[in-house]
C-alpha cells in the first residue's frame, strides 16, 4: 500500500476502504507518512468529503491510534457531554453532579481552553488545591466509589488526532464536517463512555455559525457513535451571546455553585437540567418526562450539591471556597461598563465578550500562557434586559489593572442598546437522536 | 501574507494574485514554508485550476526562483526545443546541428532522463570523452563561435520547480495541467532562449495519453511563453509506438548520426525535418516553406553533419565514433528476438520497449543508477511491417548477459502480430502556434 495511491483515490472521489485509513492512521501517527501526504489528502477529502462509513471508520482508527480509557468495570452506566465550546459555559460543572446524584456514573477528562472558550479543566483548577492530574488507577476508583470524577487528559489519548488537527490548522482543511465530526468523536471514543450527550454550539461564539451546519455535524457525530457502539444524542444550543452571567474561571465556578445551590439562572439553568435529563435517559433508560423531573430533583433537594462538595474533596479542593464563594475575587481589580443611553440590550455578542476575556487573562492565546483564574466579566444585563443611562451593563475583572485599560475601547462594541426589544430566540435550537 | 490564506483563497475557487504567487515560490524556495502547506495547495489547484493569467505567473515566477542563463548577448536567433519524453526520441541530436548550420544559435541545456524515457545528455555521453558539464563561460562562448552547444544543467534553475515536482510526485498532484505547463515552461525560460519549439508526445510511451489532452497542454504553453515574450509554437505527435529504429544510448547516436549523414529513417526523418523548419522560422523569420528547404539543404549538402562533427570536437568527444559509428556497441551481449507466426507488426508498444530499455541498464530507476551506454533494442520491423516466421523483430542489447534474460518474457508482449495490416497512423496529430 503506497500513501500516494490513497490521496490518488480521494482525489478521484472514490471511498477509502477500513484498511486504507488504518494504513494512513498508524503511518501518521508513527511519523512514517509525511505530514505533506496527510495535508494533500485532507485537502482532498475537503473537495469529495467522506462517506458516512469512511468518517466513521475514520474516527474509530483515530481514536485506536493511542490509549484508550477502559470503562467497562464500571458498567453501562457511564456517561460523558461534550460541548463545542462557548463563551461561559460551565454546564458541564453542573450537570455532572446531577448525573452523578441521580446514579450515572461520570468519569469525565476534559481538555484545557485555548482560544476564546474556556476549558472545564481550568475552570476546576480556580479551585484552591484542585487536583485534576488523576492517575488512571484514582481515575477509576473515585468514578467507582462516589460515581463523578472530573480530571486533565491523561496518557497518549487519540494522537493521530492531535496531529492532523495541529496539520489542518494550518493547511485551510479546518472547516470540513468529516474531520471536525471525527477529531471530537476520536477522543469521546477513547474517552471510553457508553453514553454521550453532544452539545454543539451555534452562534458568532461557536465554531459553526448556522444552524444547519451545527445540525449536520451533530447528525454526523450521532451516527459515527451509533456505529462504534455507543449510545449518542445531540442538541443545537445558541452561541450568540453567553451563557448565564459569568464568563471565567472562577467567576463561572461561582455561578456553576449558585445554580447547583438552587439559583435560578435561566438559560443556564434550563440548559444543564436539558443536557442532564438527556445523559440520565441515555445511561440510566429513563423516560424524558422522567428524568427531567430526577434532574430537577437532584437540585432541589441538595443532592447535586453534595455530590459537586464530595468531588472537589476527593480531588483535594478547598471546599471552603464552595461553601462560600465569596472567598473567591479577593485582590482583584475591576472595571464597571457602564450604559451610555437608555434603552434595551439589544446584542450581547459571545465571540467579542470571550476575546476580551482572554486578553482581561481568563484564557490562552498559546499553550504556555498562565491563567489569572480571577479574571473575566460579570454580565449584569443580558440579552433583552432594560438599562438607564449610566447603569452598570457588566463588571470587567482582572488581576492586572492594565488589561482593564486593554480591553476598555473594545468592550464597547461587545453590546448595542436599542430603543426596541429584541426578539426573543430560543437557547435551544434543535435535537437529534 | 500568511501561506494559510492563500491556500484557503485557492480553495474557495480564487485566482491568486501575483504578490501571492511570489510570496508562496520565493518562501518554499528558501524552505520558510513548508511541503505541507505547499501539497496542500497543490491539491487545491488541482480541483480547481488556475487561469491562464495565474499558470503565466506561476513559470514566471518559478523561472526567476534561482539562476536565469542570460542568452542576450548571443542576439535573437537563440532557439531552444523541448520534447516532453518519448522512446527512441533522438531528434535534439538531429535538429540542433541542422539549425545551428543553418544560422540558428542552438544553446541548450538538456536533461539527464530518468524512468523509461532517454535523456539527451546521457546519449551525448555515449560518445566517448564528450563533455557534457560545460562552465558558464564556455557554453556561452561555444554557443557564439560555433553557433551550437548541447549541455548539461548548472547553477541552479528553476529550483523552486525542481521542489514542487518532487513534491507533486509523491502526493499525487502530477497530472494536473497549469501545474505541468508551468513546470516545464519555468525551465526553458530560465534557459534563456528567445524562440521555443515544443514537441508534446502523446500515446503509450508518452505522460499525455490523449490527443486532447496533449494539445490543451501544448495550447497553455505557448500561452504562457508569448506573455513572458518568447516566440513559442507546438507540434503534438505520437508516441504510441518508438521513433526510428534505435532504443538506448549509444544506437541512438548512431542512428542520429546516420540521419545526418543523410539515411532516410522515415519517421524520425520527417518529425526531425519539420521540428527544424519551424525552428528556422521561428528564429530566422522565414516562411514554413523556406524553412523546409533549408532543413532539408542542411542534411543533403553534409552541413548539418559537419556541425554535429564540430560541436563534438568542441566538447570533447572522440570523433572518430561518429566518423565510423561500428566503433560503438564493442564488447556487447545481444539476443535477436523472433516473430512466432508471420503477419504484420500490428502493434509494437513505445511504453513496454522503454521499460524493457531501462531494464536491460540503458535508463535509471533512480537518480544514481549507472548507465550501460550500450544497452538498448535496434528494432528490425516497425509498425506496419511484414514479417515471416522466425524472422528478427528486434535485437535486444546489454552489457550484462543476465538482464538479456530478465526481459525476454516482457518483450514479448510488446508487439503483436497479426494477419491484417495496421491503420497507418500520422506521426504529427496537431500544431499550435
Amino acid at each position: 500500500m503506497r500513501m500516494n495511491d490513497i490521496i490518488e483515490k480521494k482525489k478521484e472521489g472514490k471511498p477509502l476502504t477500513r484498511s486504507e485509513i488504518h494504513y494512513f492512521v498508524k503511518g501518521y501517527t508513527n511519523n512514517v507518512i509525511p505530514d505533506y501526504q496527510v495535508s494533500a489528502l485532507a485537502m482532498a477529502v475537503w473537495f469529495n468529503k467522506m462517506t458516512k462509513e469512511e468518517t466513521a471508520i475514520l474516527t474509530d482508527e483515530m481514536a485506536k491510534s493511542g490509549d484508550m480509557l477502559d470503562l467497562s468495570s464500571l458498567g453501562d452506566k457511564t456517561v460523558d457531554k461534550h460541548s463545542s465550546g462557548g463563551i461561559g459555559d460551565k454546564t458541564t460543572l453542573i450537570v455532572a453532579p446531577i448525573v452523578a446524584a441521580a446514579g450515572c456514573i461520570v468519569a469525565k477528562m476534559s481538555g484545557k481552553g485555548l482560544g476564546f472558550t474556556g476549558g472545564t479543566i481550568d475552570k476546576l483548577e480556580s479551585i484552591p488545591n484542585f487536583n485534576t492530574s488523576v492517575s488512571p488507577n484514582d481515575f477509576i476508583k473515585q468514578a467507582k466509589n462516589i460515581g463523578i470524577v472530573l480530571a486533565g487528559q491523561t496518557g497518549n489519548m487519540a494522537p493521530c488526532d492531535k496531529k492532523l488537527y495541529a496539520l489542518r490548522d494550518v493547511t485551510a482543511t479546518v472547516d470540513c464536517m468529516p474531520l471536525i465530526a471525527s477529531s471530537i468523536m476520536s477522543k469521546k471514543l477513547a474517552a471510553g463512555s457508553k453514553n454521550i450527550v453532544l452539545d454543539v454550539k451555534c452562534g458568532s461564539g461557536a465554531f459553526m455559525k448556522t444552524k444547519e451546519d451545527a445540525t449536520e455535524l451533530a447528525k454526523e457525530m450521532v451516527q459515527i457513535g451509533r456505529s462504534c457502539n455507543r449510545n449518542v444524542s445531540a442538541f443545537i444550543t445558541d452561541m450568540s451571546t453567553p451563557l448565564g452571567f459569568a464568563i471565567g474561571n472562577s467567576l463561572e465556578v461561582k455561578e456553576a455553585v449558585d445554580v447547583l445551590k438552587g439559583k435560578n439562572v435561566k438559560d443556564l439553568k434550563e440548559i444543564s437540567i436539558e443536557l442532564s435529563a438527556e445523559m440520565i435517559s441515555l445511561s440510566l433508560k429513563k423516560s424524558k418526562d422522567d428524568s427531567i423531573r430526577i434532574a430537577n430533583e437532584m437540585i432541589d433537594s441538595g443532592k447535586a450539591y453534595q455530590k459537586f462538595l464530595e468531588m472537589v474533596m476527593a480531588q483535594g479542593g478547598d471546599i471552603s471556597y464552595i461553601e462560600d464563594t465569596s472567598l473567591f475575587l479577593k485582590d482583584v481589580c475591576s472595571y464597571e461598563v457602564k450604559a451610555n443611553r437608555e434603552g434595551f440590550i439589544y446584542k450581547l455578542d459571545a465571540l467579542t465578550l470571550g476575546k476580551i476575556s482572554v486578553v482581561l487573562g481568563a484564557g490562552r492565546n498559546v499553550k504556555t500562557d498562565k491563567i489569572d483564574y480571577n479574571a473575566g466579566i460579570l454580565l449584569l444585563k443580558k440579552r433583552g434586559d432594560r438599562v438607564h443611562k449610566n447603569e452598570t451593563v457588566m463588571v470587567l475583572y482582572s488581576s492586572n489593572k492594565d488589561k482593564l485599560n486593554d480591553v476598555k475601547e473594545m468592550v464597547v462594541s461587545s453590546f448595542e442598546i436599542r430603543d426596541i426589544e429584541p426578539v426573543n430566540k430560543p437557547l435551544i435550537l434543535n435535537y437529534i437522536n
